[in-house]
């Protein structure tokens, strides 16, 4: 069983592999691009070659676990919590450790190996984030999780260790850091000014301009004001929501077009590079024991949103250990070479 | 000039670098290792290659900037910050900004250019961490900088641009993020308890056994309880002691040695793997505006160590966007694969 672990100096959980743990001589170098071996388990055909697939998009008539299928959830192979098992907590000294329960799933976006989602047709998209809101919602409904994490690696550097598109979701039986600053950030903002501080960066960003990326319908790509990395780009809902599960099914397109220009500006103005994306989004609301009113005005002071980091410099051993970023690039010029190459994407989004 | 920019949903200080931008193609894929080209400016000789130094342990008789030199130390050719002009602070809309006023030096370790840190006599460890008390101290002098920080990067992918064995300082006008969490935790826990939560881990470490490396007289290797990353370190001093720079110099050689020790078993454990380690001191005491007990008890409270992380898998993009580490290897094993290079290492320490 894995275990989470609380670290008392950075207030941080971490999960650790108990099992299958990993000896010195499993780790390589970290390459450019590693070279995969045998056959992809991702493609049509190799569906044995998986665990049995929990959710799937196929065509009618096909069957589970045979080819047929559009997009297909899987459990991770090797999955860094596990489904089975209550959540046990335990104190040991000045530490805390609790069982390492959850979720680990793959999507797998297209049946087509070469492709990158960038690469996907618009009604592709969507069907990928239609999966994401049904994958979180059914996730959501265990109530030994807290919160659902959706992100995406893209290539090796990047941590995606199959190149056939896929994305994953993990879900937590704690809220992790980042997402627990930002959500008691906004909801410290909203108890003081009762605004939702994410509406107000918007604001700030649509007055100054220099930092807008595109801006759609409904929603805004730009480069954030105080960007940790060269071309960090976030995706906001221009409208107030809080949560990803709540778009509605007919906004979904226009989020697949957002999601797609964005993904073609990385790779158009940066030369295909890897990447990380996340979205962040509201937790699972299920009571906590003695807190009442513990989620508070999460609808109103939460905004959900996607951030992605390009892989593109060194980082993270030097940052991990004192949190300082130093970034070469300024979010403005960054915005300016990703507005650049507008022509060549709207030709694409066609 | 560089300019630092606060992020009001992270909480963290950005260095954003204005001058020589990177643009788009500026950037090459992350690779195993770069290849240098031309001639090593840090090699003897090559003195003309770098900015002037600014401090330099030499043979007698021998000028500054030109050969004869042990330790030199030089203001970075490319520096992060500025050491010249005023600290100006600025809000705009949400946002806060400050100008980039900092040092950025490097600690070239030894003439030896094929050497590592942890291949050099001990007597040259003493003199680089002699160097380190120096700079950190006259720094700290300027009334500016709130925080001196010290670290390696070792092997281009985590992060070193030269592999002539060196160092980094950065002078900052703002404390780091995760050092300003560690102070804040350490007085929390002081104030509840008077005791120092660092000497408390070390107690606990002490007792339970498993994930202590090797004890010196006066120094500890452990491996962290939550390790975010495989092999993650943590050298200790046993007594409590706030300040790297008090660290009596009749001490430096037990602690020359500590630090050879725990970076050869790194090397032999781990077949020479890149690494950071960075040093957790305390920061500047110099008193704030208007808040005249702004240090209170952190001469009792914290206590410095030093942090190292092998760069043995992936990391930062997914971890970075959520905060949350899948860490492979329980810290208990990594102790017991660097405990058993024991002999190896004893014997290079002799």
């Amino acid at each position: 069983m894995p275990e989470l672990r609380f670290d008392p100096l950075k207030k941080t959980w971490v999960i650790i592999s108990t099992e299958r743990a990993k000896r010195p001589h499993d780790f390589s170098l970290i390459s450019e691009e590693k070279k995969e071996e045998g056959e992809c388990p991702f493609c049509p055909g190799n569906e044995d070659k998986t665990p049995p697939e929990i959710f799937a998009i196929r065509e009618e008539g096909s069957k589970p676990n045979e080819p047929g299928w559009s997009i297909r959830v899987i459990p991770n192979k090797y999955p860094a919590l596990k489904l089975e098992g209550k959540i046990e907590r335990e104190g040991i000294g000045l530490y805390d450790r609790m069982s390492g329960v959850g979720a680990h799933e793959v999507i797998i976006e297209s049946p087509e190996h070469g492709k990158s989602l960038a690469d996907l047709p618009l009604e592709q998209i969507v069907k990928v984030l239609t999966v994401y809101k049904l994958r979180l919602k059914s996730l959501r409904a265990d109530e030994r999780f807290r919160y659902v994490l959706i992100f995406r690696n893209y290539r090796s550097i990047a941590g995606a260790s199959l190149s056939h598109p896929h994305s994953q979701i993990i879900a937590t039986p704690v809220t992790p850091k980042v997402l627990k600053e930002e959500l008691s950030i906004a909801r410290e903002h909203f108890s003081r000014k009762e605004r939702c501080i994410f509406c107000d960066i918007l604001r700030d960003e649509m007055r100054f301009g220099d930092r807008i990326v595109k801006i759609h319908k409904n929603y805004v790509l730009f480069t954030p004001f105080a960007s940790c990395f060269p071309f960090e780009c976030r995706l906001y809902p221009l409208r107030h929501s809080y949560d990803f599960a709540e778009i509605p099914d007919e906004e979904l397109p226009e989020l697949a077009l957002a999601l797609k220009d964005m993904l073609l500006r990385i790779k158009l103005a940066l030369n295909d590079p890897p990447y990380n994306f996340v979205i962040h989004t509201a937790p699972s609301l299920h009571p906590r024991p003695g807190k009442p009113d513990y989620w508070g005005t999460i609808k109103e002071d939460f905004h959900w949103h996607i951030e992605l980091v390009p892989r593109l410099t060194i980082m993270a051993g030097f940052e991990w250990g004192t949190g300082f970023y130093i970034n070469p690039t300024p979010p403005e010029e960054a915005a300016k070479y990703l507005r650049e190459v507008d022509n060549a994407v709207e030709g694409m989004l066609r």
